[in-house]
């Protein structure tokens, strides 16, 4: 019996949020050697046992049963996410590459879920990160447990294709340098005719040029304005332009605004504007203030610019959304990438994989680091509700022994400090590991992306405040049994040896 | 034309080491959307110009031309890696992709060669990255550039198949925690005996036990004991031990040495121990005296246990190493996974890809930040030797101007600052860039992951001591040509508005 788990919430947090439980799931179900892999271990192992060339190439996971949270779910210190039994040597192969698909899951889901936390309500997340993963696959990791943590869209197609999250984004800063004045749209067979809901052809570089004008604007890259009409003409109703090309106030929201005012009189939408670089906060509350007085200026109810989006990016995390949260802003919308993929405040969640019991024997892995002891034995996890309906502590209890009840009083024991204890009374018990695959099948269908996202945030929601606070949380209690306490501390008595001193 | 470039060397260091050129021009070998790719985008992309789907349909990168420093090159800011001319649509559709191959690889191969250089010479060091990787395919690419980058071996069995790299590693702890005591050997089936070297078999259980008592070692951890037995009874010429599984140097240890003495009495040779947590340079240095000890009760020449290899693993970084070192250590390899693969202290590296010239007139973006601006034009970068053999600094030129020449001084100048610049007399002059696709295929073989590895490693060796320095390093110089530098400022001026305070 192996418990996969972690020892500390990743980012100075309290919690986590459990990823990675499908493909886990994926790797156990296509668990088998190819002739060329047993022949590959073969090469690089001199003298290895014929035996075990022939075990190696029979092996699967039809003998192996797993128990998982439920994937989405709050997570926390030492509570196994997955429990596996079954023949020893096999699910020892399957240590690293669990650890490799559940450790930067549930890392991720952890981080874009945070910084969802950090953004505030009604604001849009965009995971934006493909450029800065680790290679392609990496990238489609990300994509998926950013929009499993909360996250609204991505820019990878690959992954909204695959996956089936919503896909979002603007054009490249080389689409605007691209062009070098209005003269390019014809010179370039890009055109300058967009085609009005009423079907009628009109000139928006033209009009765009009037709306300029009319708007009281000065002189602005000609390029950049270009470049605006190329795309709006393309898009006329999703377009969203990015304006910090050559000077954000005085050329990008400028074009911008004119494209936008030329787009509306032929019946059209645009969407907004995307900074990426800069005084963010400060930038935002100077476009919001030309969007409202243009919308004054032009005195038009049915133009009302000053609810285009602003969509910020350019390095953004944690610290910058509070600080930007902190100095005011106008901004809608975030792009996240080098800092949401790679989970720059910490790159890596420690989850590991440990034997906690053999044969009925539990086991324990002692350490000259304490923190890294293991917790022995075949263990059930049940998460204790108050009366508030909002999770009490997390109690972890040995297999087979009668589970608590509710109304009913339990000791509650620290793992390792006998003397911090508690007694719970819970209003409800919630069983948290459920039997996921056995006889060589899945035992349940797997919920889709779209449904774990949904209960990440239902469990986000539960937990108390203070424990998913982001700055100075308070630790959610992860108890265990009078019973369990007793087992760890006999075994590892055993276990080690007595020191003689001399 | 585009230029792929960063703007900053990793790690606050002064130097990287190019990676991804086989990966990226594989992308560019294979670029094709798919039908079913095409459909996606025509479903996302409501009112899409028909016209536009059927150019989809038949995009391919037979029309690009790529230019590329060599995969291993040392590399600066500004510099590109690689330089794409082609169609404008096609060229913008590589930005994401490319910079997702060349990124990280960079990144992971200068991350490599700094750990290996922070080891010192003549150390081993093994990447163990694989369950904290971003996923599957994110520990490929780690696997690949850390021994691009110079490391000397994975653990990632897969990745030793498919790239070639050689692969080490230990047992599992949870392999040594599996047995409770020397009796799990025969009732689980294990065998207690191994082959001699002379055919004839032995109880090496029994002989462990007695080279115990003969080492004079007290009681040690019996699970333990059997645990070695059972691995090196398999692997009699390899096998390497993880002793911190109860006690390092009272029980893992003294086991190690008592199944090496009589491994070696059978005519076998172990290997060594890993560390895997405690400290890590005191233990080493304690578990060394406990060799050279044993080597001297035992007093038999051919038993050299003072040679047994020492590896190290735990959280290792730039920094511990510079520790270890400094505390003094007798470590001879190390393994390290997180910090390596997650490049933890800077998971990544802002390589950029931007239009520098369209229809032959050179493209700039400006921005709020200045380090943000980019360098305009299509340009050659020559690097300029000294009479030491070592480069002096890399010279970006307009393409077409007539390159730097042996013997001849030349006016170099920094990017931004026309005030910073210098003459050089070049004893050697190295064109950078070669081209490696044109026509629809690849200009020229390419190296091996071996020799790129190399490559990497001649790199590095000729650049000036004190740019490639871990703590502290100067900054190489990139500057650029009187001529580019001219052109750059002339189209800064142009290209932003002047702007009007009243």
């Amino acid at each position: 019996m192996f418990d996969l788990f972690f020892r500390k919430c990743p980012f100075k947090g309290e919690f986590a949020l459990f990823g990675g439980l499908q493909e886990a799931l994926g790797l156990i179900s296509h668990f088998k050697l190819s002739d060329e892999d047993v022949e590959f271990v073969r090469s690089i192992m001199p003298g290895i046992d014929p035996g075990y060339v022939e075990w190696l190439r029979g092996i699967d996971c039809s003998g192996i049963r797993v128990h998982a949270l439920k994937e989405g779910s709050a997570c926390f210190p030492a509570v196994p996410l997955l429990r596996l039994e079954g023949p020893l040597a096999i699910v020892q192969l399957l240590e690293t590459p669990l650890l490799c698909l559940v450790n930067y899951a549930t890392l991720m889901t952890t981080n874009a879920a945070r910084i969802v936390k950090a953004a505030g309500p009604g604001k849009s997340l965009l995971e934006f990160g493909l450029r800065r993963a680790q290679g392609p696959d990496g990238a489609m990791s990300a994509s998926r447990y950013a929009y499993a943590g909360g996250f609204h869209g991505t820019s990878n197609v690959l992954a909204a294709k695959m996956l089936g999250i919503p896909v979002k984004g603007t054009h490249a800063h080389s689409f605007v340098t691209s062009f070098t004045g209005l003269d390019d749209l014809t010179v370039r067979g890009t055109g300058t005719t967009v085609k009005a809901e009423d079907g009628t052809e009109h000139d928006l570089a033209a009009q765009a040029q009037a709306c300029l004008a009319e708007l009281g604007f000065g002189a602005t890259n000609e390029g950049e304005l270009a470049a605006f009409v190329a795309y709006c003409r393309s898009y006329p109703k999703v377009c969203l332009c990015l304006v910090d090309t050559y000077d954000t106030l005085r050329s990008g929201v400028p074009n911008f605004l004119a494209v936008a005012l030329a787009l509306h009189r032929l019946g059209h939408k645009a969407v907004g504007i995307r900074l990426d670089s800069g005084d963010l906060a400060g930038l935002s509350v100077s476009a919001r203030a030309m969007f409202v007085a243009a919308g004054e200026k032009i005195g038009d109810a049915s133009f009302d610019p000053a609810k285009f989006v602003i969509v910020a990016s350019n390095d953004i995390n944690e610290k910058t959304l509070a600080a930007l949260n902190a100095q005011g802003h106008e901004i809608n919308t975030y792009g996240i990438g080098t800092h949401l993929v790679t989970c720059q405040a910490q790159p890596a969640l420690g989850g590991v994989f440990k034997l906690v019991e053999i044969n009925g024997n539990p086991r324990i892995k002692l350490s000259q680091d304490i923190g890294k002891v293991t917790l022995p034995g075949r263990k059930q996890a049940f998460r204790l509700y108050g009366k508030d309906g909002a999770p009490i502590l997390d109690l972890l209890a040995e297999a087979g022994a009668p589970p608590p009840e509710v109304g009913l009083r339990v000791l509650c024991k620290h793992r390792s400090d006998a003397k911090k204890r508690c007694y719970v009374t819970p209003s409800r018990v919630e069983l948290l590991h459920h039997l996921v695959w056995a006889d060589g099948k899945l035992q349940a269908e797997l919920p889709s992306l779209h449904a774990i996202r949904t209960y990440a945030q239902e469990q986000l929601a539960l937990m108390p405040a203070a424990c998913t606070s982001l700055s100075s949380p308070e630790t959610y209690k992860v108890a265990v049994t009078e019973q369990l306490h007793t087992g760890l501390h006999d075994l590892w008595s055993k276990e080690s040896s007595i020191r003689e001193l001399e």
